[in-house]
């Protein structure tokens, strides 16, 4: 954290309300006690809300009320605990800890782990279906569960989750590692941008630029995270440093050198805070967001 | 098959046109090959698209035009083979073979299943939200959208998986079992006819008969698969017949004889056809599908 002002009052206000919108959504589910368990013990595993956080400010950009944000928010954020849940059993990554506590397969076993990121993928697009109409029109609802579907299904995070699989333990070319990134991280992200600004009804320049915006915050992101491995702190991050390259994985600073990587970001958050200005909105949320991500260490 | 002329006229019009459309879908994709061949294995593995036919039925009962359907039909066949890939999974029901070839996770591995599966459902609410306008309105898709997310989710089909499992070597009463069953099976085949009645916007009244049929056509033919399974051949319904017995599951001839299952199925089957006459509908259609289902032999 930054401890920069503007956001950390916004997070302050916007996090508790989703964190309780993610347990009341969950919790008045009519289903087996042990997959609601399973469903909140990741959900409630915590991590930065970084999807949810850019979904609030995009709309307080606009001048709408974050608060009608809600439910999206706490769909991208369902959708963002299912794939890790996913991505950590033992046959994908084989991950014992996230967020320095135990993967939900290693509490829950894998069969419900499977079917709790099943149920949260599921509810994801009931909760997107559940808006208010004062909080966004019929053709809104639709177009945001196009988006979301796009970004987080075969042509978007599982497609690059696949990327992945298919790269490991083989040299990759970097724009092999973006594919991945683009697709794995990037296109949720955006979603997360692209969904405020639906809400908002911005128009269509509007709209791409910030999808160019998220795009290379996302690689930012990205990017930072690989550079996080090889220096950050194990007890910050969760999960055991230098995991990467024990996994030889294609990282940005094996390709680029840890100067070329931090170069990469640096260009990567340029990029991005230009597309961001060239929108006009009073986007000082953004921008905070955009500095949070470069800078943050863990 | 029983060979009833007009299902047989009507399903050797619709179930091709079906295949292509679930085949034109996924190749259309823009994502790496391998999850495509994955997902196709699954989807032309066949099965009796008894789901899709259950839809087209519906819309023409309402004289709507079944083609109408083929996308949502579409999204439904692929929320149940996403869920077969799922529940062959070695952490789940660890089969071997569905409908007589490998399953899923034989072919590509656990990893590739289990993303298989996941494009597939977030796949699924992407084809009701790209339904033309003329097939449905806004409002339409939203309610597909809705009840195709509570029958597929915890509350549904997920929620009854996760029951089945909990139920596991112990001895369940008949409504825990019929609690599996509903929502396992019961809760997508009423979708299914749900669906194509809110596409003719029918009246409340007429939703809540077919929903009872679906309920009690759920449920006779989950009974009537327990029953194949004492009796049938291993050849006609390509797993190892007895194989509820050897996992000790409970089962609605071990729960009433065999004697009992065919006089609850019989049941079923007449008060699936009471509700239909109710509609007031011409549902030829359906009430041979009733048939089918009561009497197929695999």
């Amino acid at each position: 954290m930054l401890g920069t002002k503007q956001l950390d009052v916004f997070m302050a206000t916007f996090k508790p309300l989703l964190d309780e919108e993610l347990r009341a959504q969950v919790e008045k589910l009519e289903a087996p006690k042990v997959i609601k368990q399973a469903m909140n013990y990741s959900l409630e595993a915590g991590g930065k809300r970084i999807r949810p956080l850019l979904l609030f400010a995009t709309l307080d950009a606009f001048n709408v009320n974050p608060a009608n944000g809600l439910l999206p928010a706490a769909a991208v954020e369902m959708i963002h605990t299912y794939s890790l849940i996913h991505d950590d059993l033992p046959s994908m990554d084989d991950d014992d800890l996230r967020r320095g506590k135990p993967t939900n397969h290693k509490v829950f076993g894998e069969a419900y782990a499977i079917l709790a990121g099943d149920a949260l993928l599921t509810y994801s697009f009931q909760l997107i279906g559940e808006m208010e109409r004062g909080t966004a029109s019929d053709e809104t609802k639709l177009k945001l569960i196009l988006e979301m579907a796009k970004a987080a299904g075969a042509e978007g995070m599982v497609g690059g989750q696949v990327a992945d699989m298919d790269g490991e333990n083989k040299q990759l070319a970097l724009e092999e590692v973006e594919y991945i990134h683009i697709h794995k991280t990037g296109k949720l992200l955006a979603f997360c941008v692209i969904a405020g600004a639906l809400m908002a009804e911005a128009e269509k320049e509007q709209i791409d630029l910030l999808a160019a915006f998220a795009h290379h915050l996302g690689l930012a992101f990205q990017i930072r995270d690989d550079i996080l491995d090889v220096e950050g702190s194990e007890e910050l991050i969760g999960k055991p440093v230098g995991s990467d390259k024990v996994n030889q994985k294609s990282t940005y600073p094996f390709l680029l050198t840890i100067e070329g990587a931090k170069r990469a970001l640096n260009q990567h958050i340029e990029l991005a805070k230009e597309s961001l200005r060239k929108t006009n909105l009073q986007a000082q949320l953004l921008f905070e967001i955009t500095d949070l991500i470069a800078f943050r260490n863990h």
